[in-house]
C-alpha cells in the first residue's frame, strides 16, 4: 500500500477526528514534512482535508472519483474482488481486462476508468463514456463452467445493476433483455460479456458494466439523446459513484455465487421479475432472422424464450428485442 | 518469396527435368556462387537434390516436413487459408495461434510445428507431440457466427480428419463424440477448439488439431500405449503428413463454408454417418453429472443428444463420453 493510501486509510479511521501531523509521521514512519506532502497531493486529487494548528488533520470530503482505495472503501469485508486496476483514462475497461486476464490476471480483479476514450457496446457499436459521470467497469470471472453458460453472467450482472440502481436512487429500472438496465424505457445501462473459452470450459469472461450516472441531458450525442438516460436525469440529483459501485458489486457477487454453484433458478426468476420484456409482445432479430412472437421467460442457459404464432418456442440466444406491444 | 522458396518452386516446375546452375542464376537474379549455397542449404533441409556436371539441378526428393512452401503445394490453389506460420518447434500451435488471432490475424492463418514441446489436449490434458511423427497444427477462424456455433467447427474438423484418413490411408477412422478420431477405438487424432468471443459473435476460433501420423508403438508414454495409435501403426507404413495436411485442408473447408453459409445439416448427416457414439448406449460425465443413455444424435449446435431411460434427452454440450455397450 502506498503511503497515500495509508494516509487516507488512517484519517478515515479517525472519522470526525483530528490527527496531528506528529501521530501521523510516527503512524507511517515518515518526516512531518513528507505527511505535509502527501496531504498536499491527496488534496489535489480531490479529498477535502481539514487542517488546524494544535490539532492536526481530519478527512472532511472525499472525491467521487474511482480511487481504489475509495473503492476499496464501499466493497464488503469479504468482497471477491482481488485487484482494483483504476484509470484516469482508458480506451476500453474491457480491453484492459481482457489483456488483463490473458496474462493471468485472477478472479475478481477489477479495472474502473473516470473515462472511456473507445468505449465499447454489444454489436460493434460504441459506448459513449464521458468523463467522470458514469460508473465504467469491467470485471474479471473465472468461473469453472462450460461457455454456455456464460451468459448467465451478463444475467446476474444486470440483476445486479436493476437493484443497486432502486436500492441507491429509488427509480424504477428494468431488465431489457438480455442485458440493457432501462428507466422508463430508456437505456441507463449496458453491458458487454466477453469470454475466453474452450468448447469445454470457460478461461475467463470479461464482465463489462457501464452505467450513466451524472450525465446531463444535454451531455448525450444526438443519436442517443431520445433513447438513454441517465441517474442523474432520473432522480434529479447527483449521485455517489463509488456508493452506486459498492452496490453493484455486492448485487452481482450474490448472483454471481448462485451461478458458480450451479444454483441458476433463483437469479433467473428474480431476472424475470425485473424485466419488462417478458410477457410482452416482441420482434426480435436474430442471426440474420426477424421473429415476432411473445417473451415467456429465459432458459436455464440464459437465452430468451420466445413462444411464436405457431406454438412453438425459439430459444434467442443472441440478437436484438423489441417490444411491439 | 525468399531466395530457397524460389528456388524450390522452379526446381519443383522443372519436374524430372535438369536446370542449369547458369539459368537458375538468371531466373532469380543471383550469382551461380549464390544458387550453390542456396542448393547446399535446401540440401540441409532435407531435400534431395540431383546434381550433374552440364545438367545442372534436379529435384529428386523433398522432405517430409511442415515447410511453408511444400505445404502450399499441397494446397489447392483456391484454398482459404491465408498464411502459414511453420515452427521447428513450439510450446502449442494453439497457444501461437490465439496470440497470432489477438494480434490480429485473418481468417485462414495457419500454424504448424514439428514438434510441440507444450502440447495441450481438452480439459487441461497434455497432447503427445513428438518431433517429425505427426500433424500438429492450429487454424485461425473468423466466422460470422454465434459463440453457440463454435462447436460446429470442432465437428468439421472431425470430420475432415476421418475422411482424410480414410482417403489417404485406407483405414477405417470413426469419430468418438465430440472430437477424437479413433481407429478400432484407439485414439488417432484430438481436436482442441478455443474461442474469444462476445455473447453475440465469435471474435476468432483457434482449430487445433493433433494427428499421430509416422508415431512408432513404442513410442507413446504408458499412460497412453493402451489407449492410442497412429497411422503408421494402423496401416503398418510410413505416411506423408504433407499429403495428409493437404486432404485435411481440403476437407475441413468444405464443411467449414457449409458452417458459415448456415448450413450445418449435411455434415451433421456426414458426422453421424461418421461416428462410432449414436446409437450405442453410452455413459456422460459432464459438468459434475454421470449419465446413461442411448447417444441419438447431434443438435444443431453440435451438442451431443442422449436419450435417457425416463424417455427424456439431454443435450450434452461438453464432457467426456464412454461407449458402454
Amino acid at each position: 500500500m502506498s503511503i497515500d493510501e495509508q494516509l487516507v486509510r488512517v484519517l478515515h479511521e479517525k472519522g470526525d477526528h483530528f490527527i496531528s501531523g506528529e501521530e501521523l509521521a510516527e503512524t507511517l514512519g515518515v518526516t512531518r514534512t513528507a505527511i505535509w506532502n502527501h496531504i498536499s497531493r491527496l488534496r489535489d486529487l480531490g479529498y477535502t482535508i481539514d487542517a488546524l494548528p494544535h490539532h492536526g488533520y481530519r478527512l472532511a470530503g472525499i472525491p467521487d472519483k474511482m480511487l481504489p482505495d475509495e473503492i476499496r472503501n464501499v466493497l464488503t469485508a469479504d468482497s471477491f474482488v482481488s485487484k482494483i486496476h483504476a484509470y484516469d483514462r482508458a480506451d476500453s475497461t474491457n480491453d484492459i481486462a481482457m489483456r488483463l486476464a490473458e496474462g493471468g490476471a485472477l478472479e475478481g480483479e477489477l479495472v474502473v476508468a473516470e473515462q472511456q476514450l473507445k468505449g465499447r457496446g454489444r454489436l460493434g457499436r460504441n459506448w459513449f463514456s464521458p468523463k467522470g459521470s458514469g460508473l465504467w467497469l469491467s470485471l474479471i470471472l473465472r468461473p469453472s463452467l462450460p461457455p454456455s453458460a456464460a451468459p448467465q453472467a451478463t444475467l446476474a450482472g444486470a440483476v445486479a445493476v436493476a437493484k443497486a440502481i432502486r436500492e441507491t436512487t429509488g427509480c424504477e429500472a428494468h431488465i431489457k433483455w438480455p442485458n440493457d438496465v432501462v428507466i422508463r424505457g430508456r437505456k441507463v445501462c449496458g453491458i458487454l460479456t466477453e469470454m475466453s473459452s474452450d468448447m469445454d470450459r470457460i478461461r475467463h469472461i470479461v464482465l463489462g458494466i457501464g452505467v450513466n450516472v451524472n450525465v446531463d441531458a444535454g451531455a448525450f450525442p444526438d443519436e442517443l439523446a431520445d433513447i438513454a438516460t441517465s441517474l442523474k436525469i432520473e432522480s434529479g440529483r447527483e449521485l455517489s459513484r463509488l456508493a452506486l459501485l459498492g452496490a453493484v458489486i455486492q448485487r452481482f457477487e450474490e448472483g454471481y455465487q448462485e451461478i458458480r454453484t450451479g444454483g441458476f433458478e433463483a437469479l433467473k426468476d428474480e431476472w424475470i421479475s425485473l424485466c419488462d420484456t417478458v410477457g410482452k409482445h416482441v420482434r426480435v432479430t436474430a442471426e440474420g432472422r426477424e421473429l415476432d412472437g411473445v417473451a415467456s421467460g429465459v432458459d436455464f442457459r440464459g437465452n430468451l424464450v420466445v413462444r411464436l404464432p405457431n406454438g412453438m418456442s425459439e430459444h434467442i440466444i443472441s440478437g436484438d428485442v423489441a417490444v411491439i406491444e
